[in-house]
């Protein structure tokens, strides 16, 4: 039974993903629908960019990914599919899919333009009901994603630098902040390795200092301020026993930098 | 597989739904079962009514859609199915299929009284378990909607008048605020469109005045608040790039009237 | 297709559910997963507990309940599965299965200790990922829990003392609040029918008192408060059309106590 995910900015309490998930059955009544989450923000694209990317390496082969955060629906963006190591991502052009292609090699990417494959009227408010569900279905269903439309080479990124160090400093920035109160940041174990040695690093966030990396969230001294990188290979500021965003005024809106030495 | 959904205002962090799960996949292994929302409002059922209509012709023949919001239960309201083109829907007889009924011709009624197949002992408190998710197990095992009960005619419908044009006003409802703060009314393209030529008309709702239909979300000005008819055909009352229910004060416990002329 | 059930205080919104998801559906692509709730109170063991227990005879044999509410992540509490009457519980040894091991008779409990079915590297604040998913899903494939680590017969119980009745008393907990404000208390039918006969008894919270026991939540006068047994056994404090833990000024971080007398 082949798997499709859904991620979006729907909710949880609208009738919208219950539509998609529908069309999909309506199409395809042997997909295995699989929910990530419907609570990704609307505002904010890297959030939600970020989060997709960190599911990637975990569903097998033949998963699609359908994910829809559009404030845009309506507009001329375009639809895409885009295709990594058997895997299939179906959303929006808009740089919902930034990290997956910078973290994902070798990924061919699709303008979901053959109307055949659409249902019919094509609203210009639901996208992910009208062209996105259909299409992960028919996919999920042996549908050749060049079947759905043309290669394209140009999709939209985010404005995502890569974190330059500067005087000895290696500057980035909080993400997000998990249910936890922990702040997820944009520097990988990756690129803080290329420059600093071991756990002999200092991290500055807010008006705090934290020294060394931690292995885990184990209290050493309650309500103390942790760095360490977290399971997916980044670095978090964490709080034993409470929350580091709350401790640190975290506002997801202004977001928060974050600076290693 | 034949799929179940479940539709419920029991909210997402008690046990309650994971129970009605087990008792489905307990009688019927093989079920798919699909969350459409559990954070229905207990209070609001024609919003609960309209939502569970603008599913309704998403899921493919033989689906079967559980439904309960429930405050009178353990009263005397009848545990019901209601059986329209092929779909099921199962919950208590308050109102909740009212849209549904409205909207698919044909339906055929029925009142749950085969005690038979109900879970045992039955409780006073816990309907969903006991009765409607053994119901909607059985049918998905292939029961005749017969054998659960007897056909009824009289399902409670709730007071839900078309909109009555007058003086050249059509008169109608705020149903609920999605969660972009779009506010969607009770007002079809259908019933605008039998006393308003294309988008020749003017909305009225609190102390704005909006002309004009337009075709998408996509922003003009910033901030500016839109009419359109969204995808599921209703009039719907949006904000470009920010929440209408917030600009215009919208209460769901009060609702709020829109008048289109 | 064996279910795996998934609790767990990941929240919604963030990607360590869906990662656990692709992770099982990896090495089992045949799971059929099941979301309890993911909005278990990373603060509150007891409440977990109680409302794990609440789903375990629900389910068939064969089931997989996966359960992380885990504080103690990365330091050396151990990974468990408890086996009781065919269906299995994977997650952490730190009280979270104390009300299923209270309940269900007969558990056998295994240290999971076998490095071979877990996901490498092993992180130290991910064992959602790296061994309770891996071990939900190898068992889902026919695997003896005893291939994943040894018996063991001192897994952690919270301290939860049976109630003792006293001068004609029976004293108890509110052990969580559900959506409707309902207050679930740890007092069970079994236990109030030892002392006490029938429905004539005087239930004592905050400066309340309630006589009787009623059997549904039908509004005798509306406002008023209800002392009933619910659908799990338990006796709950509930309001006819309104909420009791508003009511009582239920807070979940200090609880109350109950008095049957």
């Amino acid at each position: 039974m082949p798997v499709i995910t859904l991620s979006t900015d729907f909710g949880w309490d609208d009738p919208y993903v219950g539509i998609m998930k529908g069309v999909i059955l309506g199409i395809n009544p042997r997909a295995s629908l699989v929910d990530i989450t419907h609570g990704l923000s609307p505002q904010r694209l890297p959030e939600a960019a970020f989060k997709l990317a960190a599911i990637a390496d975990y569903f097998p082969q033949g998963t699609i990914h359908l994910a829809v955060v559009d404030p845009g629906v309506g507009s001329d963006r375009r639809p895409l599919l885009v295709q990594t190591k058997g895997r299939y991502w179906i959303g929006p052009d808009n740089g919902l899919f930034t990290r997956v292609l910078q973290v994902q090699r070798e990924a061919k990417v699709f303008h979901l333009s053959n109307f055949r494959f659409f249902l019919k009227p094509i609203s210009n408010t639901f996208h992910g009901r009208d062209i996105f569900a259909p299409a992960a279905a028919h996919i999920s269903r042996g549908l050749s994603p060049s079947a759905l439309g043309k290669r394209i080479t140009d999709p939209l990124l985010l404005d995502w630098p890569e974190p330059s160090f500067q005087k000895g400093t290696l500057p980035g920035q909080v993400i997000y902040a998990d249910r936890f109160g922990n702040l997820i940041t944009d520097l990988s174990r990756g690129i803080i390795g290329k420059y600093f040695r071991g756990n002999e690093i200092t991290v500055r966030i807010g008006s705090r200092v934290i020294r060394g990396i931690q292995k885990n969230y184990t209290p050493q001294k309650p309500g103390r301020l942790l760095a360490l990188f977290v399971s997916s290979g980044f670095l978090e500021i964490a709080r034993s026993l409470g929350s580091a965003a709350e401790m640190l005024g975290y506002n997801p809106e202004k977001g928060m930098a974050v600076r290693v030495s």
